[in-house]
């Protein structure tokens, strides 16, 4: 029997369900699929991660095109780009197109991922107004960078994207404020005093403003300055990176339940639910899934391609009927911003205070490799223990290099159940021209637990 | 009451031991310690794994002394250069100098370290013949090296010290054979197939003679050639680097049991053997002891700078009163040799096979990073699972970045019973200018493992 699978959205968790069922389509014992990917985009397999360093001319938008519609038709993919689902049929399993067509299935996946949030102020629609979400965003954006008359930048938001996008504006030799209503950056991986660390790094290419709130741009047709709080500030261009929203509206409308955090709720084999059930063949992932935190137990987002890929093997082994579950999420994250690689996993300071975890927690600042060694660079580390139990909960690092790996060795530990005196303890491999004998993270785990 | 502590060496892990008591020694509860440390040598606390580094020209012998004795002394430490203990009498607690002194203990710690294993053959006391195991050592080769006549080498064994010294010899413009009687290089630690690659690499700079055997060195004082199975190569120095075995001539004259690997035998506490009987005041770490293996669960050495370090905390916490034990070892290691990262976890194939474990393994080559951004490297991955539970139970890689940090995440890894399946099914950080979104880790225990 062939089974009709239709994946709506073409983002990386709609395309990563799609690949993962294509690898699997050779396996002996494999039902025959007959796949079909709706996506709004006219792009394939796009990178959108690598977008914010397309703009800052380390490869062109272009480079980030890894497959094109064309690669997966020739596997016998339905792969409609330019196609937008208006509404989902749970009861006659079926979606309907904004071309009018409606489409049955066997099994639904939702990956409708998310969108920028606007804040509600007057001005958001003027020209010269970004976001930067899409591949579309990204060629407006990078456009404007080229214009000879973009001199001012405002980003409104410093997450991830405004301060990468900073960067970018910075290289191009526009003068860039980036306004940011808490005091410091990243304030949803990093706590205030590592986040003082990544300021003060940037603070030489970008002007920021912390604790400021942007009030209106203002412009008669294209933007021209930016009103925050009472004083206004020159703008050719305005980059909105102030988070994303779960693209639900869809889910929502079919009667699908969605979870305090405004994601989709799923069963762990990622099932979506309708009334008092989960659905035995409708899936959701990405963006606009709720997941539970592995260290609070409470419902979260965690908007993350990284998340979605692991999601996405959940999704196709059930639908290859291999059953498979999703457990309480992580999110270890890791950026690189003007040459500072930023990680953080677990929680935050504030999040453990918002529920309740006693921390002792510990800082370190130390060289990656020996101290005699040439290429050495300086790495600092926060760890995050349960005061009780002294388990790690969460670390956050910066450094020139490592930051990655150890980030993942950090995630594999908070998974562990490593405590402070284990990190003490643990075997770490040593060599002058790669390591310390005694690493940072030793030291930090010292720091907050007094071994 | 006033406790009187003697190390016996002062390399890595008797220094260790040393640094720690210092460390501890402010505490309130902190019984006072009257610390004597004994050496042969003449400097501080050298960093010998820097010696081949300096021998490259990265930096002078001289930056490796981190610290001069007189630092120790400045602490209240007796710091006795240049003196060797003849003998140990357990029964009256004292050792005996080759000063002719004997100086008693309350609690005795034996640190003698390793030696270079010279293979039984004619010409080995000839001029211009080396090893490389001290900082003298390495003041006597950086001057063969230097020296004008110097133009022809060889070296015997490929392991770390032989590659690096191969590496080393090359750069001065001297034409360098590295022999090695098996049939590829760092044969303790990687796999034929992974070998390979790493000789392929080096085979550019060094001639590798591998599978064959050294029979003798010849010269009339100094050394002129050297005779490899049947062929005699010109060499003006030899650098022998075959291993090194544990120093236990005093230990084991002192009565102290050795064990099959030829290391002291302790309890976990790292207290010596003697008879039936394991000495409440006597310890052994480092190079000379008997670790046992956390895969195989059979002794072995683990002769590290890394592995002395964690037995250093078991050893100095028991001295100060805090009890404290020391696990079966993993043994992760690291090293640059040219450039390249070579990096080994856990057993390798045919350690697996020795003791009859039944292996999955699979190997993959990936990039670094993601594959359209510029810096991105090549990484090579190999993972060995136990055949029936999947577990992981070794890992060797092989990249120009990021491997010693891959490395302590796989011993973590290991350490915490992770499955090919949680491998595949964990959160890994992705930015694409650090990582790829599916790691070099996951193609290899998905290849493994046939996920």
């Amino acid at each position: 029997m062939v089974k009709k699978v239709v994946i709506v959205g073409g983002g990386a968790a709609g395309i990563d369900v799609l690949e993962l069922l294509l690898r699997g389509k050779g396996a002996a014992d494999a039902e025959e699929l007959e796949i079909t990917l709706l996506k709004k985009e006219h792009e394939g397999f796009f990178s959108m991660c690598g977008l914010p360093f397309a703009l800052q001319g380390l490869y062109q938008i272009k480079d980030l095109d890894l497959f094109e519609p064309e690669f997966y038709r020739a596997q016998g993919i339905e792969f409609r780009t330019g196609t937008e689902v208006t509404r989902i049929n749970l009861e006659e399993r079926y979606v309907h197109l904004d071309s009018g067509e409606d489409l049955s299935y066997d099994e639904l996946v939702i990956a409708t991922g998310s969108r920028p949030f606007i804040p509600p102020i007057e001005g958001t629609d003027l020209e010269g107004v970004y976001t930067l979400n899409t591949r579309e965003d990204g060629e407006k954006v990078d456009a404007a960078l080229h214009a000879e008359e973009t001199r001012n930048a405002v980003i409104i938001g410093a997450g991830w994207i405004g301060l990468q996008a900073a960067v970018a504006f910075s290289k191009r030799g526009i003068t860039t404020r980036v306004v940011e209503k808490l005091p410091y950056p990243l304030p949803a991986i990093l706590d205030a005093d590592i986040a003082s660390l990544v300021k003060k790094r940037l603070d030489k290419e970008i002007t920021f403003m912390f604790g400021r709130t942007v009030r209106a741009l203002r412009g008669a047709r294209h933007v021209k300055s930016v009103l925050v709080d009472n004083e206004e500030f020159p703008a050719d261009i305005v980059l909105i990176s102030a988070g994303v929203r779960p693209n639900v509206d869809l889910a929502r409308a079919a009667g699908i339940a969605i979870g305090e955090s405004g994601g989709i709720v799923t069963d762990p084999a990622l099932r979506v639910k309708k009334g008092n059930l989960y659905l035995a063949n409708v899936y959701a992932l990405g963006d606009c899934l709720e997941v539970i935190d592995a260290v609070t137990h409470h419902p979260r987002l965690s908007q993350l391609a990284s998340t979605a890929l692991i999601q996405a093997r959940v999704v196709a082994n059930n639908i290859r009927g291999i059953s498979s579950s999703y457990g309480p999420c992580l999110s270890p994250t890791v950026a690189t911003i003007s040459g500072l690689q930023i990680g953080s996993v677990g929680v935050i300071t504030e999040v453990a205070r918002r529920y309740g975890i006693p921390l002792k927690s510990g800082s370190a600042v130390k060289y990656t490799r020996a101290r005699f060694f040439p290429d050495r660079k300086l790495i600092v580390a926060k760890l995050l223990f349960e005061a009780r139990s002294q388990r790690l909960i969460g670390a956050q690092l910066i450094s020139e290099e490592t930051v990655a790996e150890r980030i993942n060795e950090l995630t594999l530990a908070i998974r562990a159940g490593i405590t402070a005196r284990d990190i003490w303890m643990r075997e770490r491999c040593f060599d002058p021209s790669l390591t310390m004998v005694e690493d940072v993270l030793v030291d930090a785990a010292l720091k907050a637990c007094h071994l």
